[in-house]
């Protein structure tokens, strides 16, 4: 079987808002991060799929004839894979080599992608390509690169089988599916999260494959339709942290400070809606100064509520101080406690501040890119569109 | 008339928790501040009344025969005199020199006295005396000082008049009055406060009379009776502020962030209520370092408040990160936006890490001393009682 190239990006995520209140029933917006994954699936003749992922250093070959093996456990048809298979991720974990134990990202970047791949293909002729993948997200900072990778994954090998169709036009650059599509990518990415994480909430993959902004609240993912491209910069501390002792941490306060806590809970949860309604606003009427100094605000004020839930860091405080003497207002965002922070730029901020408030973020230790939230979902590419930096890693595969 | 030699003191004042939220109708916690005001009031037979004010360079007298032109106007019952008398304040201001005009510090300090002395002695024979203050309290930092000075005025010439009796024995080094002296005290001290304010909350006051914490809700003073002596540095940033100007931010934000603010209020108010729980758990407990921790954990929570308010400052956030780096908790105090912070000490704080607390502090521009909180109201003192350098200054006089 011999199936069509295609080029396909997915963004990353950040929290703009609610994190942690949302762990307690408040409303938490999730955007997408212009960070992307790009991924390039080509059509080989040699019998062997191969993966390619220069991040993580994993560069792995089969042949088809081992593949065609593992076939009988993954024939059930597509529509009924609404959760994972347990006996054919078994059969992936021994053919991978992890029987037990923790996985490490390359081991889960390979079942992801054997279990996407045997799937999507598993009914019928199983097709030699190469898949090679290039990402800009750093990994393990909360930024949602594992389901960037996942619904990329999803997105080229349903469009390689003709299970969705190819949207690119010839005279496009870039384009992106119908909502139809986009739910099918969307939960082929959540099983590959799944393998993952083992309990993801789904918010990753979908902000993956729809992009802008989503409210998220009580478990219920809803993707808004409309919000303004907003210029930021991201911070990652690099001051490791793990989400599932800062959870812990903010309960404990809550308990500790039951009277004081909660209302800061519904601050937050109030932050969001006002966040949500501006933003809406930003794309219904001329966008002003006004609007900017509103979502300045917001962002300090949440920054001042996370820090009382006990989830700031001193790296955090740095960020936020080194920003504001440029003029520019920063938050934590994801977990907190070190990890990534987020910084607004306004349409006017000149490239020199922006590229000073870098340098003093670099000076610090920090990792800082500049780059936007609000922007699109899983597209697929035509090769001019994709950056030169990306073709360059990609095409050495 | 010959009158009897006094010696009192009265406390400044700082508001530990609700500062702004208690202007929107929740709870306030004021405490007495033991950086004192000092008077010593002499008989003399001069013939004169005398008022030295070291710390403002006043140094006025007047003869007896002077003043006594001005008692027609003073001659009510003091136990009529619930509010000023419009007219004799208006021929005190004539007799002072300043019929309209802004009042400078100098001014108002001359004022209250006469005001106090005129209505207390006024029926009967004017004494020859000398009053001599000397403060600790910076004036105009929202410390109280304006009510200390009062408050030890109504003090000393209830106590010289004999309207109240002098408490000290002989063995004794201090005393302090009944509650209904208290009272008599306290309503000549907020007339005082009228003269100088215009409009005082009574809460100044009040805490110089009582000491100790006060309760502070729409408008009620309620007394608590028992709290802990608490160890802080006061710590006065010099920058220059407007209360009317932030009490206007905090309530122009509310209504910026209608849904975002009033539960931060709720917070604050929940804040104090907590705060005034564990100050009285201490009272009847032993004190553990957990009280501590609580203590320090409402601080900083409330720290993050203010500055959700709009009222924070950057020297208000070099004098936390300062003081944090010593592992101690400050928060601004009273109107913020510069002025006074309170930095919490443990009783187990070695006196190195205070000193060097307050040299970094000093180095930053600031004022700090080491004092404390809850301590002792107005109280007559021996001479013995009086640290050296009190004495110092006001036996000049």
């Amino acid at each position: 079987m011999q199936v069509k190239d295609c080029f396909v990006s997915a963004p990353g995520k950040a929290i703009l808002h609610g994190e942690h209140a949302v762990v307690h029933g408040k409303v938490a917006l999730a955007v997408s991060l212009n960070l992307r994954t790009y991924l390039r699936l080509k059509a080989t003749a040699t019998g062997k799929v191969c993966m390619n992922l220069p991040n993580i250093d994993t560069f792995l070959c089969w042949d088809l004839s081992e593949l065609k093996q593992l076939v009988p456990y993954s024939c059930a048809k597509r529509e009924e894979l609404k959760c994972l298979d347990p006996e054919l991720l078994r059969r992936l974990r021994e053919f991978v080599g992890v029987t037990n134990g923790k996985l490490d990202t390359c081991n889960m970047a390979t079942l992801a992608f054997l279990h996407i791949y045997l799937s999507v293909f598993g009914s019928g002729e199983l097709p030699s390509l190469t898949v090679s993948v290039w990402s800009e997200l750093p990994t393990g900072a909360g930024l949602g690169s594992s389901a960037a990778y996942t619904v990329c994954l999803a997105a080229a090998l349903l469009c390689a089988s003709g299970a969705i169709p190819i949207p690119l036009k010839e005279w496009d650059h870039t384009a992106r599916w119908c909502q139809e599509d986009l739910e099918l990518i969307n939960s082929w990415a959540f099983q590959g999260e799944m393998i993952i994480h083992g309990n993801p909430s789904g918010v990753d993959n979908a902000v993956g494959t729809w992009g802008g902004m989503l409210r998220f609240l009580a478990g219920k993912i809803i993707p808004l339709s409309r919000v303004p491209l907003l210029r930021i910069l991201l911070t990652n501390t690099k001051v490791p942290r793990s989400t599932k002792v800062l959870v812990a941490r903010v309960k404990d306060r809550i308990n500790k400070f039951p009277s004081v806590l909660p209302p800061v809970l519904d601050s937050v949860d109030a932050i969001s809606c006002t966040c949500e309604k501006v933003l809406s606003e930003m794309t219904s009427e001329p966008i002003t100064g006004e609007h900017y100094n509103i979502l300045e605000e917001l962002i300090d004020i949440n920054q001042h509520h996370l820090n009382v839930m006990g989830v700031g860091h001193p790296a955090l405080d740095t960020l936020c101080r080194v920003t504001l003497t440029r003029g520019l207002h920063s938050k934590l965002t994801g977990a907190g406690g070190g990890g990534c922070g987020i910084t607004l730029l306004r349409p006017e901020t000149d490239s020199s501040v922006v590229q000073s408030t870098v340098q003093d973020l670099t000076d610090c230790g920090f990792d800082c890119w500049e780059t936007s939230i609000g922007g699109p979902g899983v597209q697929q590419h035509s090769r001019l569109s994709v950056k030169d930096e990306v073709l360059d890693v990609l095409n050495q595969y």
